[in-house]
């Protein structure tokens, strides 16, 4: 039997360029789409009378953007999840992730890519989480690592001050459902690097708590977040065969394998 | 307060050589450990002194290859679930997540390198879930697509006859815990591709049924398979501008957009 | 002033199938295109009327795909080569670069995708290059490295038996323009793998020119050979603070740093 | 015969921290070494007498890293050279390419990574090309594409009004050895960054070269510019089945095929 399915259209990007009189807005975002619903004849028998096309799903993608002004992703996320819920009567969920690539203005009508990402995912039109990734930070001190737990596979050596760098990824989830999603996005990023450039850290899981606690204490409307923070190591590199000291200043960076620290953090309710 | 948290080793790279005389058995694991219990206060008060480095748990890899002989990936990730659940008393719950790189024989000591990964994923040494992934399948007929939903969005031409190429990730849950792996890995992987060869489809939701309920089938160790199978598209280029036909002949690839079509299919217990 | 200049159009992908009765065959090849030429104009003072725009350029590779049976992909690069050069006065040279998908056959209209990539570049109709990348080979012993030169940084200890792994990058040379483009190809780098995996080898420049001459050595056509052999290093884990040995037996694979050896070999003229 | 060869190391990651009180500077370099010169007896013969191993490179770049401050990467670049050409009679000549990611500032010894790398070449610290890459670059107006060769296989329509967006890739040659290569490389890139985004381009060819060309003019110490552009296309998607119009709003941006635009520019010498 069927447990769970899903289909959908994933990595359909999108360009919409809005103007005011000579002045150019760019967003780039990659839509994904993920229908959940009664549809397990199409898989037992091959019964396609029920299926949208993903084909569809993707010109809904471009219809959609040109009919309205694409406002917030959360905002674009919500009108392609109704649109989908009110023309498929077999559809009972729909999640739509988007990605909205870092374009900086450069000029009335140029810009340059970074490489952060603005994240968003949104069901049903009345759920919506807001986060980033690829947001790459690194402390070259204020980080230490000691008093951990030591047994014989040990070979670690207590750090009191060490590079701390990572790729973060957040993610939360908002309480009501019409907020200014633009404006708090801004915000809870500047947020999360604040907290995180000015944090001294004994532990990655102690900066990941701290940049989870300021967003909860300082917008009430997030109900959650969850962080993903890859501890992304510079290793000291041994110049002792060449008769050289190392005062931390050379490091060799890795990026596998890494430490990978997660956690959801919640409001909590009385 | 936090809902949940989990933090862990990831990309840690091995490779182990194990030696029948002059005939040499190489293998290519990477591993991913993620520790999950009552370490609530290494992120409140950043009290590091029930951690357990994951630089230790990168050691602990290298030295349980050593030894014993490494055995299938799930073998190897029931041997560290044990080890890490019996040496760290605030753990609840360890999940080591393995991928095996495909590597055939040239010869005696000589090896060469395929696209196709082996995964397993190893709850507490007690639920083992295997996999794959990478594996790039491909049929030239016996695929159509007609008789779906049209709405105002639908451009999609209905096919009679389309190619139909996919990367088959699948991942399995065994009923038990003592099983062959190696052999049933290979029986499994074997009939998925089987029953993608020889079906004649009329969606990739239909053929993904038919795989996931030939191994339900056949092999009554297995409780449940998930299957993901990205569509990867072939396009017909349109080659009248140019006072050509194109009788299903030249194709345009594309990686995205791409439909993706999972489930996760389980054995009904009356 | 232009000191050279170059324009054409990148990662044109192909797919084309080909049926003999029922059993079909499956081609994915991508191709590159670049003009040189009297274009200095078009950048100069922005006459765009010497251009052939690059999607035309990508209009041609589907058309000619259509027309003729494609060939080798030597062949189909040297009917783009003289397409290209029959329709445009002003260009001087075309260089048609083509990559062929590896798909093994699973059945009469099956295939399966592997690593290996096949290579071609095609000068105006009249040059061929063949070869071949991400060929990825490794022997578990019968290689060493002794006897280099220790200098105040050296601190790598010599091997007497070690791993050696890389990814062949190869392009051979050859010397008519009228070849057997498929069969050679096969047969040479059958070659390859062969030198490769029965070498007893002190270096890997070692290694790699007994690949080459042997290519040269058997293959008259082939005018000259070049070979590009990163060292994909498997390092020898330090398990003695654990009390435990490692008779070359854990490894840690690593892709960076790698060595890079590079040699081009030419046939020897009296 | 060996008609060339080269050995080295390439992807020597290094990290350096220098520190001003507490203001902290942090590099992230990545280093290629390769070397040319009397080794042919290696190949050959498997005689290593003559090489120094690739791990010494790697060695010597954390070495020499740590003994003087680490300057700009041409700097960096030529310290390697010149040791390695000091200290190894059969080397003839070095070739030392670096790259460094790109880190803005965050705080006193707080950063942020972003996309573009700055790239430098020395060889055998004499001759010095800097550059850059994966600068992201994209104007939503001011550019057209009109007045090109048409022939049977054009579908291309001319556009009076399009987007151009490509990732800039630029190398510099110096006229001389002795520079104050960071502030010429603020001031190149600028230039390049400012002419882009003011250009009217009736191609991307022609802005290549308006970007060449001002850099020649400006900066009378670069002997010679090569560019690369990438034509990143945006296609403005056809809404018309769905009874919309697209007035140059809704695109989709597509990585392959692409355009590749690429010239050497070089100053007139009478």
């Amino acid at each position: 039997m069927i447990k769970h399915s899903n289909y959908g259209k994933s990595r359909v990007r999108l360009v919409k360029v809005e103007r005011e009189g000579d002045r150019h807005h760019f967003r780039e975002v990659t839509v994904h789409i993920q229908f959940t619903g009664d549809y397990d004849e199409c898989y037992i028998r091959g019964d396609n009378s029920r299926i949208l096309p993903t084909d569809t799903m993707k010109n809904t993608v471009y219809a959609l953007a040109r009919t309205a002004p694409l406002g917030a992703i959360e905002d674009f996320g919500k009108r392609l999840c109704l649109h989908f819920l009110d023309n498929n009567p077999h559809l009972h969920s729909v999640r739509v992730e988007l990605e909205q690539a870092h374009w900086s203005r450069l000029g009335k009508h140029s810009f340059q890519r970074g490489t952060e990402v603005r994240t968003a995912s949104v069901v049903d039109g009345k759920s919506f989480n807001s986060g980033l990734k690829d947001l790459i930070l690194l402390n070259t001190t204020d980080s230490s690592f000691e008093g951990y737990v030591r047994d014989p596979y040990t070979t670690l050596k207590e750090a009191r001050d060490r590079i701390m760098g990572t790729s973060v990824e957040a993610s939360w989830l908002y309480a009501g459902t019409n907020q200014d999603f633009d404006t708090l996005w801004q915000a809870i990023r500047s947020r999360l690097v604040e907290v995180f450039a000015g944090h001294v850290s004994p532990s990655v899981q102690s900066t990941l708590y701290a940049m989870g606690e300021a967003v909860l204490a300082d917008f009430p409307c997030v109900e959650e977040i969850s962080l993903s923070l890859p501890n992304k190591h510079c290793l000291l590199v041994n110049l002792e065969p060449f008769g050289l000291d190392n005062p931390n200043e050379v490091f060799l960076p890795v990026d596998e394998p890494h430490g990978l620290i997660e956690a959801t953090l919640s409001r909590e309710h009385s």
